[in-house]
């Protein structure tokens, strides 16, 4: 049975002797197990044997063992596996390459292929930039992996990378209809990252690097921002950064501050804290205070192998706070989190400034739980899907790479994320705007045109577009 | 207008005054010009303008630019474009990326990303051969290219090779059903090529090599054989090979010959020469000599920059032979041509054996007209589809890689070529064999799924399959 979760749909395949096993049995057995039958599926009826397909949905994993153990336990039957839905949905992978072209006549052969591509190459060897019109790099960019930081799971290696990449290209091509092909990298050496994204750039218009551990992530993307002619961008950083962003225009508003005023703490110095800092810094957010495993980032201190604390030491910190975070909380008007679980108790927060603004992302588990913390603070926000005010990264790179597409930018600017953040904070109305709606759903499909054209805008004021565009 | 073609359709976009010009004018020029009015369809009306796209079939280059001339000519009418379908077809780029998987819930997306896909990321860190189950892998290849050899264009670089890759996809998915993700890499360098696709490996079931350049295609091929764990199969070489095989096997039935007794006279020792060489030799062949540029290859000469003559020079050619091509063919069975148009003059072959047969592959022009070829030989093969028994690698990789894809291969081995190459002759049934029927069509669907069959039985017998299939 494996790896199995509570509270999902199962499908248990049994290999049963013809008319051995009556179905009421069956009912019997997840009725006293609490469970539901969902369906009761033929697969395959053999001379003696039926194969058939049980899907239950069943409460936890202890239940589940109980009904297959009772289940293998009776006379001529056999189980022969045990699948949840996630698996399932997984088998052969999530993502398909398909041609947007067909093939009916031998006409349409020689357009396709040759002779009549040769045309096309022609064209292009004269004129490289004619790739954007011609070939799939108007529409594609690649989303590349050393699977050295994948979710919260750590280093596993490319091919336990590759769900997750294959995951996010069935939200691109969902949400904004990009092309996405995951790039999961058998090396974590950052020359060799680097040497290899730039061999394989030809045929794309956009790079978002994607779990890639602190600090190497910092140097892969500087390098492959020099050495490109697209955008790169490292979405554990400025996706990140982007909807924390967002999230905080519309909480200054429920809070009633202004944004420049705030007072923040963020906990976690990795990728996603130094983007989120630096942007909010680009804000004109000035009294900002680092927080990692070694206390308060601050002047004056050095940092060997953090070259992006020596950074934000430089940058933020202006009061040269130190000390734990209890005493760092006093008075600070917003938390940031991207750390780990339960790294706050309710008497570190209780120094803060009215009306605190919490954001607690630490994965699966936040910094501490949303319904105390609720008591404490004005805005709660969380990285998970079962409280309100989701911070997911979801809501800003697919609409974000639309953008970056469809102006074939050069680059992404800082002026392209803030445009994205406002974008995507103008989702939610002013007249829905509460302590618990400070973000929209990412099911609203709103969030992705809007921020596309904002992107687009962006681009085009930043002189980083390559297209005209009317939006 | 730029690159444009004889006897093709054309759309030209106009943008006119309304009501400015009558379409019975269009009518009249069209006409005067025997071309043919496929459609006129309105693109956008606006107040005083309507913008609308002629679709034309005109017989020559020099009658498009007349009617563009006269069109431009008229009072209140712009020429906007002028495309053909080739370049229509290609707007966008021939190929997507789409989800095998539908997200309509928020339940849809726990399993497809996370939290869900943690637990399919853990079984796969676990068990890394899980991926072929689990992931894109399962029925993916990377289609490899430096943009060294691009059809006979030669060395255009990456981006202008990148319309034929993504033909390549199209017919990959089209006649067998497999992922194809073109990888055009901005190096020509072998130790670069090889690291990167070491690098980008992981998530592919196969590596299909295409338009590298000779002899460096085959340095490519052997040192990532030896990498890898999964098969590197450069197609100008051994898809070529198959298919040659197969039409030569077919061939030696209608002359009524032994294959093995055949004398073979082989034109371009590059990628495809060395290897139809390399594969008859192992089809019991042995009186086979290679020529090129100097001559015939024979053992004792030295061919420094060349080492794939050194080796054949050692394989072939028992007798020694040297001399002009004229020479080379008195006596011989078998021409095959993979080199340079107009090669042969009909004086050249008059010396052959009774019942010759000739593969004249050169392209776009092979080494001598076919319709005078006949008169000389046999059996008269060509890369050209406006001629009986087309030569052409379609019929083999998609196949093949079916069969790759579905056994799980680690390598390509011979034994999985030749059975290949005679499940391709098969497809062309005893009663229908002829001198202009030796080899199926591309659009016979019965081809790669016998060639898959084929592969998959001859991966189990040479131990390379991961995966005992039914066949």
């Amino acid at each position: 049975m494996g790896v199995v979760q509570d509270g999902v749909q199962y499908i248990i395949r049994l290999d049963m002797q013809r008319d051995g096993l009556p179905f009421r049995k069956i009912v019997q057995m997840v009725d006293d197990l609490e469970g539901d039958i969902i369906a009761w599926d033929l697969v395959r009826a053999e001379d003696q044997r039926t194969i058939r397909d049980l899907t239950v949905l069943i409460a936890t994993a202890e239940k589940l063992r109980a009904l297959v153990n009772q289940l293998s336990g009776l006379e001529g039957v056999r189980v022969e596996n045990v699948s949840d839905r996630t698996f399932l949905m997984h088998l052969g992978g999530k993502i398909e390459i398909r041609p947007r072209v067909h093939i009916k006549t031998r006409a349409d052969l020689s357009h396709v292929y040759t002779p009549g591509v040769a045309r096309v190459v022609e064209a292009i060897a004269e004129d490289p930039s004619k790739a954007f019109q011609l070939t799939m790099k108007r529409n594609t960019v690649a989303i590349v992996t050393d699977g050295s930081a994948i979710l919260g799971l750590g280093n596993l290696g490319p091919k336990a990378a590759l769900p997750v990449m294959e995951g996010k290209a069935v939200l691109f091509k969902w949400l904004a209809n990009v092309d996405a092909i995951p790039l999961c990298l058998d090396t974590q050496n950052v020359d060799e990252i680097v040497e290899t994204v730039v061999r394989i750039a030809p045929e794309f218009g956009g790079i978002n690097l994607e779990d890639i551990a602190s600090p190497r992530c910092f140097e892969v993307e500087r390098q492959l921002t020099e050495r490109l002619d697209i955008p790169v961008f490292h979405d554990d950083q400025h996706g990140t950064a982007v909807v924390i962003l967002a999230g905080l225009i519309n909480a200054a508003k429920v809070v009633g501050k202004p944004l420049e005023s705030m007072r923040v703490v963020i906990a976690g110095i990795g990728a996603a804290g130094t983007a989120t800092a630096e942007l909010l810094l680009h804000m004109g957010v000035h009294d900002i205070v680092g927080y990692d495993r070694m206390g308060a980032i601050v002047e004056g201190e050095s940092y060997p192998g953090h070259p992006q604390w020596e950074t934000l030491a430089k940058q933020t910190n202006p009061h040269h706070r130190t000390g734990t975070i209890k005493e760092l909380l006093v008075g600070a008007d917003v938390f940031i989190g991207v750390s780990t679980g339960n790294l706050l108790t309710p008497e570190d927060i209780q120094g803060m400034a009215k009306d605190a603004i919490l954001f607690l992302m630490a994965n699966p588990t936040p910094e501490m739980a949303p319904e105390i913390a609720q008591l404490h603070a004005k805005v709660v926000a969380t990285g998970r899907s079962d409280y309100p005010n989701q911070i997911n990264n979801v809501l800003c790179f697919p609409g974000l790479f639309r953008g970056v597409l469809d102006s074939r930018a050069k680059r992404v600017t800082v002026g392209m994320k803030v445009a994205a953040a406002h974008a995507l904070a103008s989702v939610v109305k002013n007249e829905e705007l509460g302590p618990e709606y400070i973000i929209p759903s990412v099911f609203n499909r709103e969030v992705s045109e809007r921020i596309a054209k904002a992107v687009i805008q962006a681009a085009e004021k930043d002189n980083v577009s390559r297209r005209l565009t009317k939006v």
